[in-house]
Parts: C-alpha cells; structure tokens; sequence
C-alpha cells in the first residue's frame, strides 16, 4: 500500500492527517514527481478516511496511472483552484476543531498553505518537514545503487573536466566544460548549479563563477558541483591548486582533509549526527586555521540535494545503516582562499563507505 | 536606489511592508541570488524605516558586497535561525499591530513564513506574489538580449538533436542527446528538466521521457525545453513526426499551429491577456479538435519559467512593450498523440516579436 510509510508517521506523531505537494517526499511515495510552479498540486492523507487529492486539470493525465485512491477534485485554468481546495475541504470533514494537520514546511509554498487553511478553517496546520521526510532517511540497495553511478558519472565529467583547465580561463568557461562534461557521462540532470571557484571567490562557500576572473598560477579552484541519475543527486567538492602551492595554502588543504578523513573514518551507526559534526568540527577548530570555519559538516543527500539528517551539532538523530550524507568540511579565508573537500557517506552494518572515491590528496592542475 | 522598484510597490499597494526571499525577485533587485534550501534568508523592506535582512553566517561573504542598507541579523547552523528572525522583529517595530505586509506567495516557503509570523506577531501577512513580481513584468532590452540568445542557443541544440534522432531510439535516449546539446551549444543551464515525448506520452502535457519505450514510425515526437543564458530561461515546444504522418495527425497538428500563428499575429500592446487567451483557444474550440484541448495559451517568462503575465481567460492584465510571454496552445488525444508548439513573445511598440524563430511547418524526421 502506497501510502503505508504515512500511516505510521501519523501514527508517531499523532497528526490527524499529512498534506503532501510535489517534490521528493512525493516522488518516493509515488514513483513520479509534477512540476509544482502557478499551478497548486496537493494530495492530503487523513489518519482516518480516504485520502483526497487535488490536482490540475491538465495533469490529470499523469495522475490517473497512479491509482490514487480516493477522490481526485481537478481543476481547469480558466475556473481557478480555490474551488477544488474548497471540495476537498468539504469531503474531509473529519479534520474540523482540534485536528491537526502536518505539511513540509521546507517544500510547501505559502499560496498552497493559505488556500488549505481557507479549505480546513478549523484545523490547524503544523510544520512536520522533518517528520514526513523520515520516510526517506533510510535509503535502498536500488537507491544507493543510483546515488553510485551519480556519483560515478559525475567523477568522470570531473576528471575529463580537468584536464582542460588552463592558466588564464575565466571561471565560466571551466564552468560550461564541466557542465557539457557532465551531460556526455550520462547524468540526468544537475544536482544544482556548479560552483567553480577560484582564488578568493573560493573563500565564498556559495560563489558563483565570474565570467571575469581569469585563473591564475597559485589559486586555490574549488569545484562544488553533482550530476543526477534516476532522481538521485551526486554532491561532490574537490578544491584544486593551479601551476604550484604555497605551503601555507598547502598546510591549510591538510587540515581541510584531516577534518574530512576524521569524519569518514568515524561514521558508524550507533554515533549521533551531533557527535560526528562535533568531532569533526574541531580537528579545524583545534588547528592553526581556527578563525576560518563556517559551517557545519554536512547534510543528508537523496533525491534532494539537501535533507535529513543534518550533520549538525544539536542533531541528537543516530545514525543508521542505509542513511547517506555529506562529510564536507570547509576552511574559507575571506578575499584569499577556500578549501572544500566533500564525500557522500554511507551507514553500513560495519561502519561507513563513502561513495564518492575521486581521490582526495593535493593536487597541482595545469601545471606547465 | 535599489529598493526604489519595491517603494514604488509599497505605495501603490499600500502595504507596510515587503518580505522577499532568494528567488527572480531577489535577483532582480540584487544582481544576485542566493541558494534557497534548509537556511532562510529573508529581507523586509518597511516603508518607513530601514530595511532588514536575516542572513545565514555562511552567506555573508556573499552578501556583504551587497551593500545592505540597513541591519543585517546573521545566524549560524548551530545557534539556528529563529533568534536572528526574532531579532529582526524586535528592529522593525513599526510593523505592530494592523500593519499588513506582503510576501510571495508562490515562493516562500511555509517555514520561512511561520517564523516571520513569530519574529512580527502583531502583523498580518497577505499574499502579494503578483505584486511584487510586477517589478519584472517589463523586460529591458539587455534582458531581452538575453532571452534571445538563450533561445538562439537552444534552437541550435534543437537542431543538432534532430540529426541524431533514430527510429528506435528510447524517449531517454533523445532526451540525453538534448542536454548535451544544449550545454555544447553554450547554454548556463537548464530552464527547466525538458521534455521528451513520443507517441501517447506526448499526449500528457507535463509527460517525463521514458526508459522503455523506443519512438516508432509514425509517432509524435515533443520537444518541450530551453536553455539559460544570463539567468534567462527559453522555453520552446515543437512537435515533430517520426518516419511518416498520416492525414489525421497532420489535420490535428496544422489546427493547433493555426492556434499559435493567431496568438503571434494579433499579440500587441493593448491587448488583454485575457483576450488574447480567447482568441487562440476559439481556434481549438471551433475546430474538430475542440475535445482535446487542455491548458491556457501561455505564461510570463523570464529569470521565471512561469511569470507573469499569465496569457490566461479571466486576466484582465494589459500588454505591454517589453512584456515577454509564451504562446503554446497544444491539443491531447490521450493514449494516443499530443502536439504543442509554443513560441517566446515579446511586445513591442508596433505589434510583437517571436524571438523563437524555429520554424513550425510540419516536419517529419527520422525519415528512410
């Protein structure tokens, strides 16, 4: 039964129903995903009673196939959704006063949130992103099995991507490389929109490549980038230097990589995601590089390319065999330089596997 | 000023104030966007008073060349963001009790939102998604040089597909060679997944290419997609026939491409959108076809795929010079074949421009 891993989250959490949109919790449940853009798509499965679904008109021919079961209250452009929120209101009478309502308060948009709470004016909603993407924290053989050839496709387009790089190309341009790079190793899609760093757009943990900045001899060039398979999103970092190193920027990649060995070396189910950032977090903040941490450690990774478990300090959640996150620490000396260095992570019976195997060691690109 | 388009907002609406998150608005007005997963990072713009921005640490390296004229509340993944929204309440007082401020709608998230509502619990909070947005309705000519070479680029990708196509390709086959050619064509990225579609999946409007199923003779074979170029989004539908097209098919194609040539001939400033919607969809209700029409004629595009203008029945909207939107009326015989053929339009002060020049005349490709 499609809706099974629903029933025992409401039953956990004791919400009276879960209202789904479109998007990775959606898609893992169903085996498809929708377009979730001006036209609202909504599935709302009480604890009791049939679901209801309410769905655009011109969606219905991919909605039918999934032998939704229960009433589906489509809707035409020209009439507007507010009447189908409204039915779907009316066959749910079982969530009047007191009862409360779970959404994905990370994925619902406030137009789909105002329209249901018009629908069910008695209920109240309740943000349980986390509760209802708990569904997907473990994932399967076939899941990892795609997250694997991602990733392995991904770490082709990377190596083919590098052996293009020259001194004085603009980060857009090793940008596109990498990107045609990714589509001819077969991915998908893109996880997200690469980053390609260098120099002191490198210290920027979300920069964007500049179509004017030429790379020079002695820049760091951080690449934060993944291709897609199956749904499945690759999300991988390897920061190069380009012509030659200076030691200090070579003793600050070491304790980037000490932080990212620490971590693998440690996942194991059993450990807290609070435990494992902590730990990791002060391999950087026990070193001479201190003062240029950011962030936390990681993230889980799926078909999104960020969600739980977060590898967090305050994250009390144990890991479990078949959970997969990112070990990415990062040291960012603002205006100067950034390292990165991420893996995906499996939790395995025995400890933990890191799928992305694209090797880690400093490496000096484009030189002579 | 940069918030000068949004003060012009404020007071038109008469709204007290404007929460904006990363997304088309955020970029238009900052020249830059910013990712938008489990971090908030949200900006209100008062009336009256200094601006606020709740910024996630990680980003501040980013943000900061920004120039934010106003209070910046910074938060770090392990403090969490609430009192960094508390805090920007706690800097907004004006925005007490009857104060209504207006977010969009159709992009914030609902856990954005409920914090807000917590930071400023005297306030209410109104949908103003159509309002705020209207600060991209009208395209400059930069960003129409834009949007032109992101169609140019994906029309070349087109093309270069085309002369691989094979009859027994599967629909995932052709869709990997789109995407290569798209990126090998120059295009940043992707405006949205394309579709592929042959036979009675090009009957589904939103259809995904499928693993298994090889295109054959006589089937329909749907190109929905379109490359980014500066943050610009092409987005193109042709329909073309694989090996042959019987007289039935050909009937059906040529009245949907009556459809999209009215759209193009009467689109014009001082034009409704409503009005045009009616006129291209008279031409699908009027003809034999009319049981296997769907959708509205088209959509706003931009640094959006979908935007306003909506070229929909009911809006009232005037064109206007330098409003940008598609025309893409489709007919559905559902199990069987689907033809759309959309086009990017752009009003100009004498009529209006198609800058997709892909011709539409019936092609059968993959023939002998």
């Amino acid at each position: 039964m499609i809706f099974a891993p629903l029933y025992d989250i409401l039953l956990r959490t004791g919400l009276d129903a879960i209202a789904l949109v479109p998007g990775a919790n959606f898609l893992r449940l169903f085996g498809k995903d929708f377009h979730q853009m001006e036209r609202p798509l909504v599935v709302i499965v009480p604890r009791a009673g049939e679901p209801v679904a309410i769905v655009p008109n011109l969606e219905m021919g991919s909605f039918k196939p999934l032998n939704f079961p229960g009433p589906i209250f489509d809707w035409r452009d020209e009439a507007g959704y507010m009447g189908a929120f409204l039915a779907a209101g009316q066959a749910l009478p079982q969530l009047g006063t007191g009862s409360r309502i779970g959404v994905e308060g990370q994925r619902m948009r406030v137009f789909d949130f105002v329209a249901l709470q018009k629908a069910l004016p008695q209920a109240s909603f309740v943000d349980a992103h986390a509760d209802i993407s708990s569904l997907r924290l473990h994932k399967t053989p076939t899941e990892i099995a795609a997250l694997r050839e991602a990733i392995a496709r991904s770490e082709a387009a990377l190596e083919a991507t590098l052996a293009q790089v020259k001194i004085g190309m603009t980060e857009t341009a090793v940008e596109a490389i990498l990107l045609r790079e990714l589509f001819s190793a077969g991915c998908d899609g893109l996880s997200f929109d690469p980053i390609v760093a260098a120099g002191d757009n490198a210290a920027k943990p979300h920069a964007k490549a500049r179509p004017d900045y030429a790379i020079k001899a002695g820049d760091a060039l951080l690449f934060d980038f993944g291709g897609r398979y199956r749904h499945f999103n690759a999300d991988i970092t390897r920061t190069f230097f380009v012509g030659r190193v200076s030691d200090h920027d070579r003793a600050f990649y070491d304790t980037v990589l000490a932080a990212n060995a620490k971590g693998r070396e440690i996942s194991r189910a059993g450990l807290s995601a609070s435990a494992l950032d902590d730990t990791v977090c002060k391999v950087l903040e026990n070193s001479q590089f201190a003062a240029f941490k950011r962030h936390k450690t990681g993230h889980g990774l799926g078909l999104e390319v960020h969600e739980a478990p977060q590898i967090m300090r305050g994250n009390d959640q144990v890991l479990e065999p078949g959970m997969v996150f990112t070990i990415e620490p990062g040291l960012y000396r603002e205006g100067e330089c950034g390292v990165r260095i991420e893996d995906n992570v499996v939790i395995t019976e025995t400890g933990a596997e890191s799928l992305t195997t694209f090797p880690r060691e400093l490496r000096v690109i484009a030189a002579g």
